[in-house]
């Protein structure tokens, strides 16, 4: 494979045995650079294990669940198949009813569903997909049926699909190869199973991190000469494409869903102007009422983080070294300080940067009892946890992903989710975001698949301006009384 | 008893039978006029209860437990005392982390404490208690023991103690007599034992719904001898005292802690425009922004609730019979407008006008599919709940407050816990908030303890404003950084 | 007159000489205690004097215009009538549009006109009136007639008075007596030509300020034999009522209209939420976003400049030293500070508390070069703007209402409207405000013209709940589309 | 010139005879694209022109001002040198105050001074210009010289300049040629002085609108040969600059200041959002709250305006055709909406879209009586004001800039600016604003002036983001307390 494989060798994958003992860690090196939105959208079957999690994903519990191996048992669905590997085909009435819950959040998937059926833009389209399998990509697997394609799909992660929903989708007739708690074998072997089978040979691919479409490259190159094309929505997944690209190597067209507009927005601006007050209201109860927090970056994550804590009556400071956002920090109303000018005083700490070492220990060492510090950042890095990690402190795990850490005087800092992301720690991403990314990779494959020979070639390329638009008009449909004029 | 009787007959209490059956609906009954403070102070200890809660109150789980009634076990603290009857006094140390946890979001009581301690406004002091018991109480009660008060304390909610930290006061050396799950008869002998006790009379009463007071009135009328005042808090609680006064049988003062501006500004604007958010998030995961929203009354609560909403970017409707209030929401940015005109376009409708039936069956029939409908008010007749209890509609329950209400066509509604309080069901009360109310019992507590002869007759008294103002200024010390200086 | 006469007298009046020369510091004085409602209706005329005022108040310019006095001419109006005495008879027309572009945005009075004019509720009225003489009062005067009352009017000031509006009431039939820059001997003759006429006497007073009543007590106390009741709106006149009340002089009823909940939250938290920024704005061109201000006091009038000035990217803080209302800043996300804190960082100053000398010479002398200071409070003392006039500082006029004060070292402060009421001077009044005020007035004199015979006795009252409330309802239907029931 | 010259020829400039007539039409056509910054920095002399508008710039009057064009004027500064042509060069000491006030709010260009001034940037820089002469741009020249420039300058608009001003700087030894009200051929002639001069040959060109760039080529083609480069404001003069560097036609590196992101957002988003309200405010004297606003495009100057209508209480709705910008207003609380479902019931419409005809008479009609029509947009077309000029409608000039429109039944329509941007022609642009842009053009000049052979083709450059940043950072001075390391 030569360069081919040093560009996925550059991004290593499994290591199962540190798996078994610390998940999240484990998760940062699976998907070494996971985009938020990927990230985020674990977040409901990350809580969903979590025990003490108000999570909105219910969870169905058979105690008759044994503990064979799916790849062990012969399970077949009410219409006698068995081409699907999944926990318990048993579960489908449950997953069901999830996936109909979802439905009604995601009225744009649902409407291009209703305008594209009678066309079918997908007739003859053979996906193989590769994402997490929750309620929602269900709707999204749904909707690529009713227009026409036939589907194969698995799990882009070991821990984050939901049994319930992927027998339902195997008791409707997609062939699902996945359940929660894969091993590292398990997790290449349902890869595998979803692309080789007799008599069924994929066209297009939808990737989420490029394990599907790596192990396409390393298997089976010859399943390329019928592709026609890639959409791949995670950073991770996007940067290896570059990647190739770059190398020559690519060689069919591939569509990058992570960059466009709105799933840029939606994942940073609108979705973390929540998220920040949800995360930090179901770990602390914090009251956000007159509280001093500082923000550290005014991207479009800080933006969002700084506009709901303001609105509700927190004292928001800002760092920022970039001057113009922090000239636009300024003109918002922020009073833009250095972290060591009000370290001694504020209650909250926010880290969105993108930076490492953003809150250092000495800053730390400095702030008051009984302080929260979080991050919402990109990377788990913006905070240097690691230097808390020395004998003179006192780690308490006061509830899950809250941890005091208390200082030799009895100083005690609020750490949240370690440091880790707090929205996917702590939060749910909005039905209503993840149905927007939805419709972008459906648009996405429906452009790929029907675009005229010539258009796109084996090069990555961003959505068309005028798909983008129609993913937005299409999201509209709910919230909007008038109706855009679809083009 | 006579007249004094049927003013506690007016408000009947128990009803242990329905009580183990259908729980929340028995509170209602049980506290009839339950303030939303009293009420909303149970959140912690309720969401507890609920399994999926994510609440922080943490809950320690020895398997060991067993099911003995406390009242049948013996149990000594370390310092020999068995004055005391808490379901397991092992669990002490774990709710001494409680407590301090507590602590760190109640300066307030702790400014407060530091600041008299050494005076000792309350010595000779012999409280006799009865509240929900908590975290935040118990930083109440050790508080009033650090200023000079003796304390025996019972609970004044049969479901709403915290063992570990009813554990942690005990062990300290009050004398507290509650477990969680208490039985009707549990209930008063608790209170009984509290009272009646060898060689010690209480001389002041906290009291928190009347239940003690009530007691006190029909058991041991002498004990008022010593009495040199009541301090009471929730709605209900007053509503009796003023009845009592109205009637000539009230024979001590009472202070009304329920009505100071303080409590009423954070129990209502301040508390809801966080936690109208925080419950609307936790059971839907709904996104705000884009939303139609209609929020039915514009006080206090609403007033809170539309500028939370309006903040995160959901578009707010108002409707308002009070044509001042109505102006104000129309100053405030807001389309004032009969319910009518929306009701078929808005996400969520929220309720807050203290009156029955502001959402009719009828309305409930035009609802969008998917639209949320839930209750911020003071009673849980705002919806019209028993309308949909009808044959042709279909109730699902989603998740532990959340039911589906599906129409024959398909259409569901959610119903946020069943029409009650949300913020008492699905949010939890910041403790900076129990702190000031907390803070103000204290002060109340103090003032007539220490009120000179003559100052407060047999009636019923608003805290003193200079004493309010104390308390604000108290409440300061953790959030400003300048001293107000204190009187 | 005795004790009666004392009230008077301890609010003395004219100073006619003064007036030449300084007519703003004379206003101060001529009504000690005007009410930021009654000093703001003022500001149309004042600004329209103001020859660089960006006013919307329209002036006829007539070159011919002769010097001579009202009192020497003899006019006539198209009707033959020469019952009144104004500058000019003949801008009655120009006056008349004024009226007309007033009635715009007066509808609340132009409803109440159509609803009330087919059963007259004043018919029988003989109305004596003292006001400032605007299209806005026009509109009310014409408004009383429409129901039946016949208006004689004078100027309560001898500045205000458009003469254009005087013309075009003279005209249409309603006996004026006014004219900008009168004398002081012209003021008082004007009232009492008003009351002192053949074959008519007053049964109802509106007055603004309490010259008129003054006037009546002293020359024609047996008018008020007649008289069903006063109106008075400002918080000088009230003040003199409930002098003359309590010392037992008050010899018919009073309505107080200052103090209805409209009319306070209107002048106050709505106004100058608007005029705030209007007034910096006209004077300064001061850009708000991105500048540190302080507010000093955080009553309604701190609580509408400091939600505005954040709205639009200030970095607000609070100085405030009554607890309650800190909180309260602390709560809606302010700073509460120490102005010595602040005070070299901060880029304005604005003061509203109520309080004498909140920003002292000191202050002044450590705040930035280029730095505003203004006032939104009642009085003009509460920057010690005297302390500013020693011989080291020069003060520069840059422009109508804009001192540069220059200290030594060239730093300078830029003091506005010389530290009197900013939006007295600086800004104007909406025509929607008055009309509510006016409304509440028109609505006061019905209640008291109609009320049963002992419904009122010889006191002070304030506007029955149910007029306000119809007030508020009223005023609301140019605003919402839905009408509300009005009783 | 053959191809350049058409270049010049398709934005044709002077048509003097129209120009006596009508100013602000004239205007529009002089400049063909003017950008909203160019046009809103003239708005303070154009106001000043306006004798009822509030402006802040003052004026000098000297009633011995005589009519004598400056041309036919000999004057002499005291320094002895006759090399400039201004109105009147006594007016200089009063100018002078002028640039002092403004150096206030341009701390920017201060701090550049003072950090520049040792190295001298421009030492040997023959700097030409033609701008506006205003006190702000006096500033701007006053920097460059102190950097080490020689500079000569005239003015890019007939109307604009500020006669003190530009008699302060020729007083200081800048040969300024250029006074207010040139006729079409001094425009001409004072460019031609600047230029064509004895022993002087520029090196740098300032231009603002391509008027002096568009004569060197014409009459002085040769210049370039020594001429580092061109530094270019406006949309128009960038316009130009990109045709010619098309058609191959530029021999001189251009730099295009219009499109820097400081400049973009300033003169957007941050600007418009006060000046909608003020533009408002002084026109009309609308109260905003509670006031039905329909604003029309949601570029960044319509979330300007909408932020700011929000904020003080109005009800917003946004029309937008681009779905994007549709789910950005739906995501930020504003109801999207197409004109005609609200168009019956709002109170001001706001235009800014960029388009034609956005408001049509057929909608005209059906506004409400009392109703406000503006436009914030690019150009005076997005309103169809020419359907209004119609026999049937009467037209009534209430005060500069404020139009009634009166239908037949007596409905008014209040126009404001005839349609033209609102905030040119009654508002002022915040010296603040004008700083960051005179800084970004300073430090353009010492990059192309500075720059290594080779780093600038004969192309036209944004300004690199290093010095972007540079400007965003200087213009922090004042804000900040923190000050940024400036590289």
């Amino acid at each position: 494979m030569g360069e081919l494989s040093s560009v996925f060798t550059a991004v290593p994958t499994h290591k199962p045995v540190k798996k078994q003992i610390q998940f999240v860690e484990d998760k940062q090196e699976f998907s070494r650079f996971p985009t938020k939105a990927g990230r985020r959208s674990l977040s409901r079957s990350i809580s969903q294990s979590s025990t003490d999690s108000y999570s909105s994903a219910a969870s169905y519990t058979d105690s008759s669940d044994d503990e064979t191996s799916p790849r062990d048992k012969t399970q077949v669905n009410s219409k006698g198949s068995s081409d699907f590997c999944v926990k318990n085909i048993k579960q489908a009435e449950f997953g069901r009813r999830e996936i109909e819950i979802a439905e009604q959040d995601m009225s744009a998937l649902i409407a291009l569903r209703k305008r594209a059926q009678g066309e079918k833009p997908l007739a003859g389209a053979k996906i193989v997909g590769c994402t997490h399998i929750t309620a929602q990509t269900a709707v999204l697997i749904e909707t690529l049926v009713a227009l026409g394609a036939q589907c194969r799909w698995t799990a882009c992660n070991i821990y984050s699909t939901q049994n319930e929903v992927a027998a339902a989708l195997s008791e409707s007739g997609v062939a699902v190869f996945a359940w929660k708690g894969e091993s590292e074998d398990d997790f290449w072997w349902c890869i595998d199973r979803c692309i080789n089978t007799e008599g069924w040979q994929p066209n297009m691919i939808l990737d989420d991190g490029g394990d599907l479409t790596h192990w396409v490259y390393k298997k089976y190159p010859n399943v390329f000469k019928k592709i026609r094309g890639i959409v791949e929505e995670s950073v991770t997944g996007v940067h290896r494409l570059y990647q190739l690209s770059k190398a020559g190597k690519l060689c069919v067209p591939a569509m990058n869903v992570n960059d466009s507009v709105t799933k840029q927005k939606f994942d940073n601006l609108y979705c973390c102007r929540e998220s920040i007050l949800d995360g930090l209201k179901r770990t602390t109860d914090v009251m956000f009422g007159g509280k001093q927090v500082i923000v550290c970056g005014y991207g479009e994550v800080g933006k969002g983080c700084c506009a709901a804590l303001k609105a509700l009556g927190a004292i928001v400071y800002v760092t920022e070294i970039d001057p113009i956002c922090a000239l636009q920090a300024c003109m918002d109303g922020f009073r833009v300080v250095k972290l060591n000018e009000v370290i001694r005083q504020v209650d909250v700490i926010i880290t969105c940067t993108g930076n490492k070492n953003v809150v250092t220990r000495d800053q730390l060492d400095r702030m008051k009892n009984g302080s929260i510090v979080c991050n919402m950042g990109h990377s788990n890095t913006e905070i240097d946890v690691a230097s808390l990690r020395t004998p003179e402190l006192t780690w308490e795990r006061v509830r899950s992903q809250v941890d005091h850490v208390i200082w030799p005087d009895g100083k005690r800092v609020i750490l949240l989710a370690e440091g880790r992301l707090l929205n996917l720690s702590c939060s749910t991403v909005p039905t209503f975001v993840l149905s927007i990314t939805a419709t972008t990779q459906a648009l996405a494959l429906i452009e790929l698949y029907n675009a005229p020979e010539g258009r796109y070639k084996q090069d990555v390329y961003l959505l068309p301006k005028k798909m983008v638009q129609f993913a937005a008009c299409i999201s509209f449909l709910k919230i909007l009384t008038c109706t855009f004029v679809l083009v």
